[in-house]
Order: structure tokens, then C-alpha cells, then sequence
């Protein structure tokens, strides 16, 4: 079901043969009728071409379809890459026959490839031909590169249905303001560009923002919400009960899939989830959260189950953020690794810190005692299987 | 010879039974007389027992001898730690017969872990007595924890001479305002505490903050330098062309050694060095340096000789520095990789940029092409190794 849980939309994915692996690599995702719509992109520097063309198309506010190639990023491409986004989604228009300017583009793979947009091109009349209000799963399978299941959420918000799905396995620190991460909400939901936009930076930037998989902010991330109105009823106001329902439920739903994602990070065993609170603002919790799911040292010893408080110490010492050292209480589990600095002389790595550390699901908790900011970062570990798969990527 | 080829220095190291593994783990500089002495140190929010005690004791500009040790952080141990640094250098001080507050300390190992500062005691009577000028590498050998050589540099400066050692395979990006990176210099230069805080700044400082072995900014980071004055001669004035001599002398040396350092990186296969030219401002173009240099994406790329594009055009992007994305140029040894952010139609991943990443340096520039700003990043790959040896660390 995924995006197409929400009346109003159809999907669909197919193999247009982009991948050598003749996976399924392209794909649609359609609305009855014009949706009001809002995006988060990238802030790398060098945006690929399909987000460029998104979010100029987004300024309207309007949107009919996103079309979703894996297996090409169509990013470091210059002006051809540009010309391929708009000829890509060109003939998706056409297919649909609505104007080109409706239809929204994400591209994942491979930067600086060899683009087939003639292939796309050529598959838009099959893959308008295969939408269906069941394409849902079928929609989330295409848009994947290495990751190894599909990635979907969905759920009632009062009277509205939300639906949504993701990709990414690496390349993913999403600075949205956002990492390759794409996302793709949808609701039945009435309701106006400006208040999407809203319930998309409100409910969905700090979600994705939580998710580090290797530190490293994709040219091509992208997070889309489009809203059908099909539910009927009246416009969903920015103050209203049912705006806060749809925040809360989509915000639940963004958390879900920034877990799903960072379980399926490339190579990834573990899941570490930091917990920072009392520190001076959201920012400053956010550098220790971070600073921690980002250490290279840290996510050996998560995959090591290595319990090894020299690490984390290291991490928050490090992190560039104001804080008291004296003040901060850091955990592994509920064992407490470092008191003000101090390493409790039971420290026991052999025994309850060890068990904590061996979980499929690491917590570490920060508390930093001299504010009210608080942040969470979700990561993984780093395996010998994300060197391998990273050392041969291309070659 | 190294930290003991200029005159008036003698150097030891030996075994205390600190390491579990009965390698070498306590080592002993001294001078024949009270030298000037400068120091540059982590900025980690946890410094180690050793720095702060190090720090304070250099604010007297003055120094006799530094006591080091491998196998123990003594970093995360509170009041404890800063206790067994005194008494470790107090028992030093006694067994040289000079004042305790001219000992410096330096340790290298696990944080939080058990130091032994009744063994280290202990042994002070017997590492004085091996104290000899011929003691540089033994001194060298004994300060080092997974490193698999011992690294040095030594040279003329004019009237004078100039030796140096260091260590440090992880947990590595000096940031001075520095990484655990232990480095000595010593000089028989007759200078002032002042000019030779000035020279640290000048020379040693820029030197090693272009390190990164994995963006982990240890506890325990050091840089000391000690002048004898042994030499003879008038005093060494900051602007005199005998200062500019030594100085560029010790900056040479340092880049040695910060190249020894990343080439013996745990489980480093391969340097890499990443040369940004032409950005808006030195800061500017460290950002850009390190951004590629600890980007896990590079490194496994570097590892598995991967010329992948993207993972370049990404880590520049995604650097955050200030910067015209059109006119930057990355280059790979001689190949163009990017051109404005995009990657030429003829690179060739299987041909010139496939033996150029071969190579065991690689060789990584960025025009920026909007200042005057340079920095230099020096780094290395992430392997298996390393991955396998932190996974590994204390259990």
C-alpha cells in the first residue's frame, strides 16, 4: 500500500533497464488530479539535475506526479543533465497527459553516469499503462539502489489516510535543509501549498535530519509530500486539530522510516540510537548527537560490540559543542559510561555493558545538565561489508 | 638519533609492564639543563590528566624532561588521574634530581582504563639509568600503541640542529588549537620561551592540523618542543633570519612526520593527499581539504582504487564551505574529475583515473577559483583492518 494508502494516487515500477542488475529501476507515482505539494532538497552544493528541476517546479506549490529513476543519479551532468530531467519527465507528461510542469523527478545511483534518457523516455507509456492504486510496493521497490528491503509507512490521521515509503543504504546524512535519501509522502488530505509546506518542515525535516548513515549529504536527497484532497471535507487549516493529527502522524511516520533506513544501512548490523538532553539549545544537542553516530571509532566498536567508554568520551569531548564537561552524564543502555568526564572505576565492560552492546539496537543517552536542548541521531555501525561495498562501487 | 640528535638531550624507553603484550610502554626525554619549552594541545572539551598537567606546568615557559607512557590513556579517570600524573612525574622528577614542575607528561592508550602509576613509579630509577644520547628510537619505539613503525625526522638548521618523533595510528585529527598524536621536538637553538611558543604556532601547529586519520580528536593530543641551548650563541629573536631558518626547518620536519603518521594509519594502505588551492580563505579550504580527507565515501573509495567521481563532487559539495560551485575544478593526480560540478563525458574511470588511484599516494586537488586561500588535508583509506582492529579494541 505505501503511497498509494491515501485515496487519490496511483503507482507503479518496472525495469526500464538502467541497472546491469535488470532490477526494477524506474518508476511513478501519480495523483487523480492536480495535488498541493511541498519539498525538502539537498544543501550539497552541487544539487543533481532532477532536484533542481523539482524545486522550481515546486514553487507553484503544485504538483500531479513524481517520476524515480534508480541506478543513475543524473547528477554532475551540467546542462545535459538538465535537458534529461526535463525530456524524462516530458514524456511522462505526455503519457499522462497533464502538463510537464506537474511532473515532480528524483534520480538515485550512480554520479557522473551515463544517463539513458532515451530508455526512460521510451518506457513512460508502459509505466503510465501499469499504475494502480496497488502499485504501492511495487513503487517503493524501484526506487531502491543497494538497499535490501523496501522501506514503507502508513497510517489514519482522523479523518485523513497518509501514506509513504523510502530509499537510501549510504550517502545519507540528510541536511535539509537534507542526504541519498528519498522520500515520498502522501495524503487524501485537503489542504493548501503554504500549510503542506509547514507539516513538511515542521513533521518531517527534524525527523529526516535525526539520520546519519556515513556523514556524508547526498547531491539528490530529496523528501516529497503530495496532497490529493481526495478525502473531501473542508481545508486542513495551519492551527487547526486535524493539522496537528496530520503532523503528529506523519512525524511518527518520518521516525519509522529514518529507523527502517538506518537499518538497512549498506553493511549495517547494528541500529545506535543517541539521545542528547539538557543541553543549551537544539543545536548544541544536535553536534553531540551527531558527533557521536558520525565517529568513524564509535561505529566499529557498535559493530564490535566493544563497549569502550574511551570512545564515546572521545566523541562528545570532540563535538565542538558549548557544554560543562563536568556536568555530562553519558550511557550505554542504562549503564553509566562516563560521570563528568569520569569513567566509574565498576565499569563493567565485560558484563552489563557488553550484554547492552551485543543488542541489535544500541542506545546511548547524553545528559548534558545545563539547558533545555534536546536532539536524537540515528545511525548504524560500520562493518568490513560497507568498506567492501564502497571500495568496489563502481569498479 | 631523532629527538636526541641535538646536543644536550638524552632519551630512554623500556618495558613497565603496562601493555598486556610486553612491548616497550614508558619512555624518558630529558636535558642535560633547564630548556625552553612550548606545548600545543587537544582542544577536546575531556582533556587527559597528562595535558592538563602539561599545560600548566608549560606556562612557566620552562622544562627539563617529558615523561611518556603507552598502554593508558590516564584520560576519563577524574581526580585519580590528575594524582597518578603527579606522582608518576614526581617519582621521575626525584629520580633525575630536578624540580617536579619541570616534568611534562604525555600518555597514549585506553581511555578509562587501569593505569599503573605504582608501576610507572617504580620503574623511574631504572629508566633514568638507561637515559642515553643515543636513546632517540628507544624513546621513540616505547611511546607507541598501534603503530607499526616508529617514525622520526631530524635536520641542520643553520648553527643548529633540530630532531623529532611522534606517534599516532587512530583516534587521529589534531585540531591544536590538536589529535592521540604525540609529538617531541627538541633543538639545541639557545631561544626564549616566546619565540619558541611562536614557532610551535607558526610551524608546528598548520603542520598537523592537516592530519586526519579519521576525524576522531582525541583526549591526549600533544605537541611539546624543548630548546636546550645547547647550541650556544646569541639568543634566536623572533624575526631574525635564523628564526625563519629554524622554522621553516621544524615545518619540513613536521610535514614528515604528519606524512609518516597517515601512512602508518591502523590498517592504512594507502596516503592520501588532498591540496585545495584558490578558496576564499584558509578556513575555507581546510573545510574543503578535510571534507574529502575524512569522508567515509573517499576513503573506501581510495581503498578498493575506486576513481569514482561522485564520492568527490559529494564530499565538496557537501563540505560547507563558501563557494562558487561553477568554477571549482577537482582533479585526481593530473585527471579533471569535475569541471564546475560537472564530470567530463570523457573521464575514464577503467583507464588514466584507474592507475592513477592505484598508485600508494593519491594525489587529490580542488581549484576553488574565488581567493587566495590554500590548505592541504593529509589523510589515508579506511580498510578492513581498520575496521577489524577498532572493532576489537578493548575486548
Amino acid at each position: 500500500m505505501s503511497v498509494t494508502f491515501p485515496r487519490g494516487f496511483k503507482a507503479a515500477g518496472m525495469t526500464a533497464g538502467l541497472k546491469p542488475s535488470g532490477r526494477p529501476d524506474l518508476a511513478l507515482l501519480a495523483a487523480e488530479r492536480e495535488c498541493s505539494a511541498a519539498g525538502l532538497f539537498t544543501t550539497n552544493s552541487y544539487p543533481a539535475a532532477p532536484v533542481e528541476l523539482s524545486r522550481a517546479r515546486l514553487q507553484s506549490g503544485k504538483a500531479r506526479a513524481v517520476l524515480v529513476n534508480s541506478g543513475d543519479a543524473n547528477a554532475g551532468r551540467g546542462e545535459e543533465g538538465k535537458r534529461d530531467a526535463e525530456s524524462t519527465t516530458k514524456a511522462a507528461a505526455a503519457a499522462l497527459g497533464v502538463p510537464e510542469g506537474e511532473v515532480l523527478a528524483c534520480s538515485t545511483g550512480v554520479i557522473g553516469g551515463s544517463f539513458d534518457a532515451a530508455k526512460i523516455g521510451a518506457s513512460s507509456g508502459v509505466l503510465v499503462d501499469a499504475l494502480s492504486p496497488d502499485g504501492g510496493a511495487a513503487f517503493a521497490g524501484a526506487i531502491c539502489t543497494t538497499d535490501t528491503v523496501i522501506k514503507q509507512a502508513q497510517s489514519d490521521a482522523g479523518a485523513y489516510l497518509v501514506g509513504a515509503c523510502a530509499k537510501g543504504a549510504a550517502m545519507v546524512e540528510p541536511d535539509l535543509e537534507l542526504a541519498t535519501m528519498l522520500v515520498f509522502f502522501t495524503t487524501d488530505a485537503p489542504i493548501e501549498p503554504p500549510a503542506l509546506r509547514e507539516l513538511a518542515a515542521a513533521s518531517l525535516k527534524p525527523a529526516f535530519e535525526q539520520l546519519t548513515i556515513d556523514g556524508c549529504t547526498s547531491t539528490n536527497d530529496t523528501v516529497l509530500v503530495l496532497a490529493s484532497g481526495a478525502a473531501g471535507g473542508d481545508l486542513v487549516a495551519q492551527d487547526s486539530a486535524d493539522f496537528r493529527e496530520l503532523a503528529a502522524v506523519m512525524r511518527d511516520m518520518a521516525d519509522s522510516l529514518a529507523y527502517q533506513l538506518a537499518a538497512d544501512a549498506e553493511g549495517g548490523t547494528k541500529v545506535l540510537i543517541v539521545d542528547v538532553t539538557g543541553a543549551e539549545g537544539g543545536d548544541e544537542a544536535q553536534k553531540i548527537a551527531k558527533a557521536i553516530a558520525n565517529s568513524i571509532l564509535v561505529k566499529c566498536a557498535v559493530f564490535g560490540a566493544d563497549p569502550n567508554p574511551g570512545r564515546l568520551l572521545q566523541a562528545v569531548g570532540a563535538s565542538g559543542a558549548s557544554f560543562d564537561p563536568s556536568s555530562v552524564t553519558i550511557r550505554l543502555g542504562d549503564v553509566v559510561v562516563s560521570d563528568g568526564g569520569v569513567v566509574p572505576r565498576d565499569y563493567d565492560e565485560g558484563g552489563v555493558a557488553h550484554r547492552v552492546i551485543k543488542e541489535d539496537e544500541i542506545d546511548v543517552s547524553v545528559e548534558v545538565g545545563n539547558g533545555p536542548g534536546r536532539a536524537r541521531a540515528v545511525g548504524c555501525d560500520l562493518s568490513y561489508d560497507y568498506v567492501k561495498i564502497n571500495a568496489e562501487y563502481t569498479t
